[in-house]
Parts: structure tokens; sequence; C-alpha cells
């Protein structure tokens, strides 16, 4: 019955998974990719490849944590001289007993001087005649106060951020701070993106034809992959044949994709072309994974014996819910292993159900979710941390992108018959950045009784 | 006192204000920024400005939601000719009563069906020497079976994205799956960067005299600053000169930038000319907060009347861990509120702690932390969703930056003599995303009894 004469996809025959071990054989069958230096700056969202210890110690001086005078503490209280300013970079002086320097945060402390006196703890005399400035100090201090000892942040030799490391902010900080302005990171890796189907049409298509539709997934998926920081490209679309679909694996490796992704053409439909193509070029892990949405996800791994490497492929189905879910699902694991995270998965939590759910007899759920904080009914807000409450995103059909709008969990619903009752504790893993979860009430800051 | 004969600063005598009413303050001067048009790809991680309705229904046909056979229901079960293949782009056939149309996943029902019959439910009985098909129908199908009636997903007209939503991967498939391929979005803002200090260098300096410091700042806000999206600049490090600041400031506004972020500069060190250029240009709302780090945190509006618009200025404090949580606690917000959030203030949640955290008898502090997932001893799965547990990065001194090393919250310790215990329930606001962070054990997936 193929259109084209091709053989019927066998993909019935493929063995069902149950997704931990999809998960575990992606995982197993992907490697870090290479290490690669960079500039500290361009690091931002990178994992360390190699640690990276301070070569010198900060601060590199002893530093004033205060404005005010660096002194002998041993001299305590009284009226000083002010005998010169202890700037960075001017000639080191060093400070007779009797004296004061007047130095500011972050200063440098002269030799001789031991200690420094916030600038709130003196009183200024003015200047004499003279041109000398005098001081009184009011308050005597310990030696050592209000000073940064060498090294007492970072000690010169300390690791500051270990290999595996995820580099943000701070972490650029860090580098900066101690010079570390070449480092070594995990290269990120290079996401091809494909729709196939005759009936997919560009998003800004006029005049649909009965039947067509817009490609949803394309964007959508270079989008999710940019999102992790990947490199991607868009393969564009293949017609629903043998060679189109093969053109298009030919263009991502020569296009020197580490991944690619490839939407429809996987189900046990005539026009189904992926895993043939996959089974010929490669090998197929697997083509069926015990889930909802998602049963044809199809895992595969084609050599590119030319490069001397291999590329993987996501056959996700082409239901745009089914191809998101399963990109978190079993992609973006693939994509943090390749960038060198130590801990790949998707991150799970428990959360608290806002509703009933109903479950599917057949396979476990993926159901889309808004979580937010929330506290119990009734606690203590001393007592309990709070708890995040999953709100269904409504109708869960895989074609229902809307199911997607705002999802930042996917709540893992239980294989069975009925309904989970609101209020059930499940599990959940983590799409979105809670750092910008909706917030239907804002938890009040803890004050002390 | 002061070096070059500019006045002192009078920031003495700035009223400190807690840190609420600063970010209010901050928030009521903040405006959102223009809308502008894009690409609905280019419109990823951006705040739509204005709703975006289905132009068009979604299905725009009657789909089929299985591989299988339109069939007419009322037909039932038996033997049938497979009439023609329903594909999408074909031009539209009617099918007969007693006459079945071979389609796959998503393709059109044919006029006249009413029905589909999924493949698993019918045996294939080859083609006769005519070439005509047949196929058994083994299972009758209610109308409507296996059929996504138009509209189903989206209604033609209906708000599928309001004004206000951040756009992710999933709001990128939808705004493609109903063709609105221009969208308008808030622009982000364009942050320029400025470092100030006679004794900071380039984070790549050779032989740093006594005093000089690696500039860590810079690189970490412009970091911090790309993160959230927003263009940044880089306006370099300002010499302690009222003059050499001026043209820092002076080369932000000829850059465009709506925000500048100076550190350093702002405290009442005779070197310190941030407040006192922010007075003579425009307005300082507040130039001291009650809060530890960041007490000398500043916050201006500077005029830009040849442009029509305003610059806002935040002067953060030297110290890199004070600019950094002040660029939390301060720009962040600002930022989402200038690229159109509706809710832009930090996410505040409540976590245990790990450990014994020393409090400030003086000041709030805003201690870093890392949080993960994990159950309280002792209690059931089912009962209970877990808490953020957050475990102090250590010593918390404003020049120590591995104090904000993986820190993904900033545990807001409350004014007090004393040892807050461990085990105490505070709140935090959430910096990192917790989609990444760190796993200490992986909490179980929900398994019905
Ligand atoms: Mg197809
Ligand atoms: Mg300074």
């Amino acid at each position: 019955m193929a259109a084209d004469g091709a053989p019927a996809t066998p993909s019935a025959f493929y063995k069902m998974l149950a997704v931990p071990e999809a998960q575990e054989l992606i995982l197993s069958e992907t490697q870090e990719l290479p290490a690669v230096e960079v500039r500290f700056q361009d690091a931002l969202h990178h994992t360390l490849a190699a640690e990276v210890r301070a070569v010198e110690p900060v601060p590199g001086f002893r530093a004033s944590i205060k404005d005010g005078y660096a002194v002998v503490s041993s001299d305590g209280t009284g009226e000083y001289e002010v005998a010169f300013e202890a700037f960075a970079g001017l000639s080191p002086r060093t400070l007779q007993p009797g004296t004061v320097a007047y130095i500011g945060t972050g200063g440098p402390l002269p030799e001789g001087s031991d200690a420094v006196v916030q600038i709130e703890d003196t009183e200024f005399l003015g200047a004499a005649p003279s041109g000398a400035k005098r001081v009184r100090i009011v308050k005597a201090v310990a030696p050592g106060c209000d000073v940064r000892q060498v090294g007492s942040d970072m000690a010169a030799g300390e690791v500051v951020l270990q290999a595996g490391h995820h580099i943000g902010a701070a972490e650029v900080g860090i580098l900066a701070s101690v010079g570390a302005t070449r480092v070594t990171v995990h290269r990120k890796p290079h996401v091809a993106v494909l729709s196939t189907g005759d009936e997919v049409c560009e998003p800004d298509a006029t005049d649909l034809k009965l039947g067509q539709i817009r490609d949803a997934n394309r964007a959508m998926l270079l989008a999710a992959a940019a999102g992790t920081g990947a490199k991607v490209t868009d393969v564009g679309i293949a017609r629903d044949t043998a060679a189109n679909v093969e053109a298009a694996l030919d263009k991502a490796i020569s296009e020197g994709a580490d991944i690619l992704i490839t939407t429809g053409g996987v189900s046990m439909g005539d026009k189904d072309f992926i895993k043939p193509l996959l089974e010929r070029r490669g090998t197929v892990f697997f083509g069926k994974v015990k889930m909802k949405p998602g049963k044809p996800l199809t895992f595969a791994k084609v050599p590119v014996p030319q490069q001397g490497r291999s590329l993987l492929v996501f056959g996700l189905p082409g239901n745009p819910v089914s191809s998101l879910v399963t990109f978190h699902l079993a992609v973006v694991p693939c994509i943090r292993k390749m960038e060198g995270w130590q801990e790949p998965r998707l991150r799970r939590v428990h959360v608290r159900t806002a509703m009933g759910i109903k479950m599917d007899p057949e396979r476990p759920e993926y159901h889309r979710a808004v979580a937010h904080w929330a506290r119990p009914a009734g606690a203590e807000p001393s007592a309990c941390c709070g708890e995040l409450v999953a709100s269904s995103t409504g109708g869960q059909i895989s074609s229902r992108l809307l199911s997607l709008r705002s999802a930042n969990v996917l709540l893992e619903i239980p294989q069975a018959d009925g309904v989970l009752p609101a209020g059930t504790v499940v599990s959940a893993l983590v799409l979105g950045d809670l750092g910008a979860m909706p917030m239907p009430e804002t938890p009040a800051v803890t004050v002390l009784p």
C-alpha cells in the first residue's frame, strides 16, 4: 500500500520501552563533547571541562574593609597626624607609630599599620597652617580590625571552580577576580531540526489547501534547542519520500550537526520513512516508548565515517505537543550531557494537584501543568516551607499546543483507570525556570517573633 | 580632604530606606519600553505587548487522530473497498457509503465520512486483480471517533496568547500554528555597565601594583544583564575623577542605554564621585538602603532632554558580592518591568536552613545559599511535596565572591542578634533556574498503591 513502493515501516514490531529505560539508553549512547578554550566572558552558560585554581591570592594585599584610617593598633585613641593617603598604585610608604594614614575601602594597608579605624569612629580636626592634617581616633581597635588579610577571600592555589561547574554571572566574576581569562569548557552541541510531511507548510503560507497545516514544530524546537544554548540549524521540511528524508539527513551531517531532531514520519503509516532510513543508515535503539504523548519516539545513531564521528537522531512524533514533550524528556538530557552537565536529567519535584486529573489506563501520561508556590491551608508560616501546587493546562490531546502554554512542569501521572483526585501529591519534571513562575500569592518575608 | 577639590559626597546624609521601599520606588520610576514588531521566531524570551488571536481555526479541517480508515460510521463492521487515500493537498473527494478511504494521522476526513477506524482495528485483505484494495473493519465506531473537529484545538478568533505573556518555545509553536508570524513585543532594555576606581585593572592585567585589583564586577554584571536578555554595552573603567565618571555617564547616554549600572564610588570616601554627579545631572531617589550587603546602593534618574527620555542609573557598591546581590534585588525587577513582565519582582519561596545562620544586629542580610529539594525526615512520599533545603555558601563577607558560587537563592535573614538555628523556615528569593538545581537525592516517581 505504500505510495511509492518503499517497504512498510516495521515500527509495529519495536519493543515498547519504559521511559526510564529509554532515557538511560540515550544517556549511555551520548558522549560529552570535546573541550575548547574560550575567553572567560564567553564561558557564560557553559560547563567547565577543567578545574580553575586561583594562581594568586585574593586579596593580593592587606585591604581595608572600610573608609577610615590605617593605624598602629597599639597606639590607641587620641589625636594623630595624617601622614599620607594610602591608595592603590602609589609607591608604597611605611606608617610610623604615632601617625595614621587615610585609607579608602579596598585600599592597601601601608607597611607598619595593622588595623583600620572606620571614619565613623574618628573626628577630622582640620589642617594645620603647614598643611598637615590631624584626626582624632575616638575608638581603639584590635590588630586586624577591618582588614582583609592576603588570600582571605581566595587562597593562592585554591580550586575556585571544579570541572563540571556551570558558569553563571557570579562565576564569570570569580574567573575575572583571579585573572583566569582563558578557560576550558565543553563545546555545546549543534542541533539540526527537520520537519517532515507532505501536509506541512511554512508558518506564513497563504491559501492552505484541505489537509495542509502550518509547521509549528520546526520553529518551536529550534527555539527550545536554542534555549538550552545549543547552536541550531534549520534543515527545513522534507516531503514524504525516502529520498527527500535521506537528503535532509545528509544535509544535517554536512552542516556538522551533533544531533538531528525530526518530527513526523515515525508512526506506522505508509508515509513514515524515518525509521526505515535510520535502520539503513545506522542503529535504531528504540522506536516505541510507553508514554503519552510520544509513543512513536525513535532514537538512533548514524555513523559519519568520513568525519570519524556519529550523529544522534531523535525521531519525534509529528503532533506538536508530542514533539515538545519528547524533546524535554529525551533530547534535553542528551544535550546537557554533551555540554558537560554532571547531572543531565530533568529535575524532579513533588507537587500537589489543584484539580482532578484523568488517568490513562494504557500509558503513563506527562500531563502539562503550571506550578506555583502556595502554603497549605492552615499551615503556620514558620512551620512549613509551602509547596508547589500544579494546575492542569486543560485538554491534553497531543495536537493541542495550548496545553503547553505557560507550562513549567510535566506531571508524571501513573498509568491507571479513573481520576487522580485534587490534592494528590505527584512527581513532576521541571521544564521552565521556576524563578519566573506565576505568583498568585506572594509568600511573606520571615520576621522573627 | 578630597584629592582634587571636589565636594565630599553627602551620602552620610541620605535617609536609609528599607529594601521593599527602595524596590517599590524603583518600580514606580520604571516604565515599560515601547512595543516593537518582530518575526515570531525572534519573539522568543520576549513579552507580548498585544494579545494574539487565532485568525483561523486549528485544525482548519476535520483531521484524523490515527492512521487508519475514514468511514461512514453507520456502515459498521464488515469488508469494504478502499476507494481512495485521503492525503493533504490532493483534490478533495467524497466518500460514498459502503466504501472506506485510507487516512494517515492528521489527514483530512473526506466529505461524506464521519469517523476513523484505527488500523489496529482493521485487517487488510489485499488487492483484487483489478487493483482495488479491500479491508475488513473489525470494530464499529461512533460518529466522530478519532476525529479532531475544526477549531477543536484553537477556535477562530480565540485569544491564544494574552498581552504580557512570556514567549517560550511552546508559544513560538502556538504563534506558528495560527500563522501569527509577526507579533508585537516589548523592546528589551539596553544596559551599560561601568566600573569605577583608580585601583581597578582589566582582568588580564599583568604585574598588579600594591592595592590594584582585577575588575570582576564589569564582566560579571555584563553577564548577569545579558542573562536577562538585555542588550549590553561595556563602558569600561572610569578613574576616580569627577570628569572621568561624567564622561562615562555621557558615553552610556550617547550609546542609547536605558539603564546604566556603575560599581564603586558610592561610599562616603573622598573619591566617591557617583552620588554628586547624579545629584548634579538628575534626581537621586535614594543613596542608602538598610541591607547587608549593599548599604550604599544608589538609584537615580538622569534626563536625556535631547532624546526626550531618561536614563535610570544604579550605583552599586564596589565589592563584588554587594554589586551582584544589589543587581538582583534592584536592577532585575527594573529590567523585567521594562521588558513588559506583569510581575517583575523576584520570586519568593520558603526554604528550610540546613545549618545555623549568624544574624546581623544592624541590617537584614541577604545570605547566599544553594537550595535543593529534599523530603523532611520521616515524611510519607504521598503526604508531602518535600521542601527546599538551603545550604549556606560559607563566609559572607562582601568581598568573597565564592559566597555566590552556585548560589540559587538569597535567604532573607532577619536583623537580629545571635544565630538562626538549623531547620528554621526562612523566606528566600530565587536567583537561578531551579530547573538546574543540585540533586543530592532524586525524588521518586509517583506510583499508585
Ligand atoms: Mg507524516
Ligand atoms: Mg572607589
